[in-house]
């Protein structure tokens, strides 16, 4: 038997809803399943699974009332949830509009003198994939929609820490009955989702550093492919030519949008020392106006820190910064209310790179700001990171701003804004660094990723020999 | 200080070469060495660098025969290592003909209202790659040429059997000043390899499947992408309506060439029933014609068993073959002669899926046939390995062979022909279960696995903030 898992409420802190992990057999029961059924999936067409994810679709249209309050139980927030949903639906219609002109062979088929060339791609049969519980829903969706119309089954682990919006999600897909066996999900904590990579061909791991690490490492041992997108530390440079009203909306947003639970939110700030001042008095003045979304859940802007343990880290690392001589100027603390755990957004200056809330990932609406004299020593500053996710970088032509964001390790940089891949989805990026590892989730190549290329080499004239024991020297 | 290594050479079992692997901090200053010059090598553009990659050709043509004796020092073989030197001079040729258009960035420039994307693809800055000693010098370099094309630096550590070859390379290397630094030699045994991988941003590996694994372990514990090419167990398929003429030809060719030496030689030969006689006899005399290339190394077609402890397999898997009831045809036994291990081609029947010489990777000129009745039954057998690298399939028409080929789980399968992967290099592929990690190293995807993707997203009109703490539900 396997040990059932409660799970935390994070406006109410209360232990409302339990999970029940499968023993391992059962879960390779499920797998085995999935990977049978993969067969006839790949067998539908890429139009019969466009047909198939559409029905889905409608399916938790029907149902999206019942997934709304999932989703707002599984997190505490309500505006975020929608957006999350509105994100999720128009991903599915994105994939389904892109995917059958993505799986045409790029490969060309080709042929050189007695030898002709064929290529074809085929899925890799069954993807697990494991998701975090910051977007519960977007997170476990974004590499599972192009893995199923790549022609992949896929069994996805979502967070135990939020894993209330699958239910709804699966009552949908038990209404098509194509998809059925081929996209399951499985609950459990961190021994489920070991045990899921050892049954599946491909995996794809959203998730802290510590973890993907593991996950990478088992993966190896089995050789299979691993896509990791992990933690960030993502640095913002607003250089002195900066638009400030602009740069001081956009990073605040970047900062504390979801309560700062986004590995590519906006977590160190470096500005031109001559509008050091301004920068920071502006963006004081802006935090200064969110409001805690409570007790009503439909009042302001930011919601409940979702995980417990990241209060804590969220306390430490801002223990941590005033110890070493850090000044809050707005914020500045955890707080419970209501039995939930939550955090004004708070802006720090005379910080440095020896605290942890410039090093490491606090995943809270924390914004420390450090000055800089030349555009060098901001690149330098920015670069010192054992992460490499993304970036933003804030001057008054996209020349300027290109000419810094070039020199910045990291895969994609919004240029005058922040976050912007999380609204644009055709930018193709890799992680630098502890980031992440493999090909991109973004843009085309994110379905390729669940292909293998098959190169058929067909001997076309049998009078030729071109090679057998050939010349003697 | 770090202990010499002493080399064998394969014709006289005499130690004749010495090797001296450097301390780990040496190493790590090779490749911080690269690291910088790295920079200098980007700067020069894909024109510059297949200038210097033209240079260092010439260079090498200068002082060829001096490449040749070490290759065949090394080896033990003639022919092969003089096709071995053309085919990697070809190599440089046509990589540093095609990575001008391959360097153009595929992905596109785009946008959407508000955003404009920017694409940009940056190469890996240090890449390792770490060969084999079957063909000591396509290995080492099979990587490594489109690596520095891309724009990375290399170094790279051959295997400790057979590193003569390197020292003319390096002299080349010497008289080409763009190329010092970015690319360079590092000689050793495995402690070596596995120091270099702490030490680059990329790893290429081939080799073995228990190495492999330890390096697929190491890079992920790294994050660093490892690309890797391990072994194989090749199933050749002969159908009923197959030339038998061709296919003996074939796949003699395709077991014994290198003397069975190669991850894609044929290992395993299913053939269909009702030829299953006329098929093994006609091969049994096809390889009896073939020679030991001994005394002279100027005669026969097989060369000797490179690598001391491969003899030790090859008798083991003939031992375990006989004990379990094979037969043996003609061959059938490794002999010491003059020093070197060497053993005729051999052919076996009566053989099945408990031995090893049908289910561990040989590496030597064994070919074990086991009859089929139904095509069914052959794809099974195939499909029955831990393996998934390469295979062939034999049939009177191109559209009957794939249909079996389309079936069998490996990445590149030879159509009425062996080993075709190896003169055609277009065809991408990827490996199947044990026989690899990672992107295609042929066809056009094999230089883009040296580079990550950026993405740049700007805000092209200040005056929207699209997203920034919108609607409140």
């Amino acid at each position: 038997m396997t040990k059932p898992i409660e799970v935390r409420n994070p406006r109410t802190g209360k232990y409302d809803y339990v999970i029940i992990p499968p023993p391992p057999k059962l879960l390779a029961q499920q797998c085995n399943r999935a990977r049978r059924a993969q067969v006839r999936w790949q067998k539908l067409g890429v139009e019969g699974r466009v047909a198939a994810l559409k029905e889905w679709k409608q399916a938790i249209l029907a149902g999206r009332e019942k997934l709304t309050d999932a989703l707002v139980n599984d997190t505490g927030r309500l505006s975020i949830s929608v957006m999350e949903i509105d994100s999720f639906l128009s991903s599915i219609d994105r994939w389904c509009g892109l995917a059958p002109d993505l799986l045409q062979d790029s490969a060309k088929n080709t042929s050189i003198p007695f030898i002709a060339l064929q290529q074809t791609s085929t899925p890799y049969p069954v993807v697990g994939v494991i998701s975090p519980w910051n977007f519960p829903l977007l997170l476990s969706t974004i590499d599972t929609i192009p893995a199923l119309l790549a022609g992949c089954a896929v069994v996805v682990k979502p967070s135990e820490i939020a894993p209330r919006f699958i239910a709804p999600l699966i009552a949908a897909i038990n209404q098509v009955p194509a998809l059925r066996d081929v996209f399951s999900f499985v609950e459990g904590a961190g021994e489920t989702g070991a045990a899921l990579i050892e049954n599946v061909d491909l995996v794809c791991f959203t998730g802290s550093v510590a973890t993907g690490r593991k996950v990478a490492e088992v993966a190896a041992q089995r050789f299979i492919p691993a896509f990791l997108e992990l933690g960030g530390k993502d640095p913002a440079i607003v250089l002195e030519s900066a638009d400030l009203e602009l740069a001081t909306s956009a990073i605040l947003w970047g900062s504390v949008v979801n309560t700062g639970q986004s590995c590519l939110s906006i977590e160190r700030i470096y500005v031109a020392e001559s509008i050091f001042e301004k920068f920071y008095h502006q963006l004081v003045a802006k935090a200064h106006r969110l409001q805690l979304a409570h007790p009503a859940i439909e009042s302001g802007e930011i919601g409940p820190i979702i995980a417990e343990r990241q209060a804590g880290i969220i306390n430490e690392h801002l223990a941590d910064a005033v110890q070493k001589g850090a000044v809050i100027h707005c914020g500045g603390k955890v707080e419970e209310l209501g039995g939930g755990w939550w955090c004004h957004p708070t802006v720090l200056t005379h910080v440095n790179h020896t605290m942890k809330v410039m090093t490491e990932e606090t995943f809270g609406p924390l914004m420390p700001i450090m000055p800089f004299t030349t555009v060098e020593e901001a690149v330098n500053l920015a670069n010192d990171s054992i992460y490499g996710l993304s970036a933003a970088v804030f001057a008054e032509t996209e020349t300027e701003a290109l000419t810094v964001a070039q020199q910045i390790d990291a895969g994609a940089i919004s240029i005058n804004d922040a976050a912007l891949t999380a609204i644009m989805h055709e930018g193709e990026k890799n992680a630098f660094k502890l980031s992440g590892l493999g090909g991109s989730r973004m843009g085309a190549a994110a379905i390729k990723r669940f292909l293998r290329k098959k190169a058929f080499l067909i001997k076309t004239n049998s009078n030729q020999d071109p090679w057998w024991f050939e010349p003697k020297v």
